[in-house]
């Protein structure tokens, strides 16, 4: 069931592996949720299987139709995803999840010139939309299981109430929302996905996440 | 108390806030641990305030006298003081603390265009040298307060070898060493020190730090 007092979140790459676990959790708390493809059948016809209530459109249907718009797509295809979005996402708050993997070494850091996908994307947007990057460290597999993520989500972001807002939805699908300061600081996030991999392969488990410690009795914020 | 099957550990800028909280930390465990500052006499009255058996010595004494030798030291003395302690430490673990904090806005990740210190550091010291890299999330306010820091240590280096004998070291100022691959991967926990540093401002909280989650039942490595 959907709240119409929650903001609609439309997810681009709603069809890959992180935007639909992502999508079957807001569903599970509440929101309504669009997941956008390059194809609409694909979208409409994964939908259904993800929550009561979610729909599938295209990518920039799914972009038009929300209020908050999750980029959930490969590295490969961030830039050219944004320039498709972008006219749809004016004014809008657009959370960039992607991480920049260099296939085939996804374990070693190895981030962009310019610092990080996020920095990329505000670039790429214009100052008319709020970049906030966040959810790169949220294993798909433990959201597709159902439940939230025994894990910690840090969101970056220059705007304020932009940060604030992508705190809340990331308390829906993992334990909370922790910020984390300004867009550019999105490369630690970023450079965690590889170093998680990492632990992955070597310990053997199937999704190490992180979680900040030392925030018992931290001030509201 | 120290303890001849362990390693000694010489800590170069022993005498700052990091490194005289990890020398207290590894003196309570048990280890013999040499502090090194610019200022033989600042170190030799220092070090017996730190714990039984703590010695201390000029930098380049304390990496003379040490197996594993940790780099405490501000960024901007980074790379002076490595070459002049690398004669000292060829064949011995290097283990790189540093942070590449840029003031004024040490809240704000700023990596060096090499991609993090430590890579830097392997560069300086040469292929002779186990360049390790870790300790850059570790509350230096809890070490001094005594006991071990309620956090995880992320521990980066090539060698396998010389990453688990920090990994061990690790467990006795932290809750534990944690490995997180390559050298390369250092660009991670770098990043995340200007993010808990905006953490700690923001959320008025002394000394946040990160722990991974998900390791249960993970394989002994």
């Amino acid at each position: 069931m959907s709240d119409t007092s929650k903001p609609v979140i439309g997810i681009i790459g709603g069809t890959g592996d992180l935007g639909s676990g992502l999508a079957k959790g807001w569903a599970a708390a509440g929101y309504k949720v669009v997941i956008g493809s390059r194809s609409r059948e694909k979208a409409a016809a994964l939908a259904p299987e993800l929550g009561a209530g979610v729909i599938g459109e295209d990518n920039v249907g799914a972009a038009s139709a929300a209020d908050i718009v999750v980029l959930a797509v490969p590295f490969a295809s961030h830039d050219a995803t944004i320039e498709e979005i972008k006219p749809a996402v004016q004014g809008k708050i657009v959370v960039d999840a992607a991480v920049p993997l260099v296939p085939p070494k996804v374990s070693t850091v190895q981030l962009p010139g310019e610092g990080s996908a996020a920095q990329i994307a505000q670039r790429l947007l214009g100052d008319g939309v709020k970049v906030v990057s966040a959810f790169h460290n949220v294993g798909a597999a433990k959201l597709h299981a159902g439940g939230r993520v025994d894990c910690d989500v840090l969101v970056f972001s220059d705007d304020k109430e932009a940060r604030a807002a992508v705190i809340e939805i990331a308390g829906a699908v993992a334990n909370r929302g922790v910020g984390g300061g300004v867009l550019a600081n999105s490369a630690a996030a970023e450079a965690l996905t590889s170093v998680l991999i990492w632990i992955n392969r070597h310990y053997k488990v199937p999704g190490a996440g992180i979680s900040i410690t030392g925030l018992e009795g931290a001030a509201q914020a």
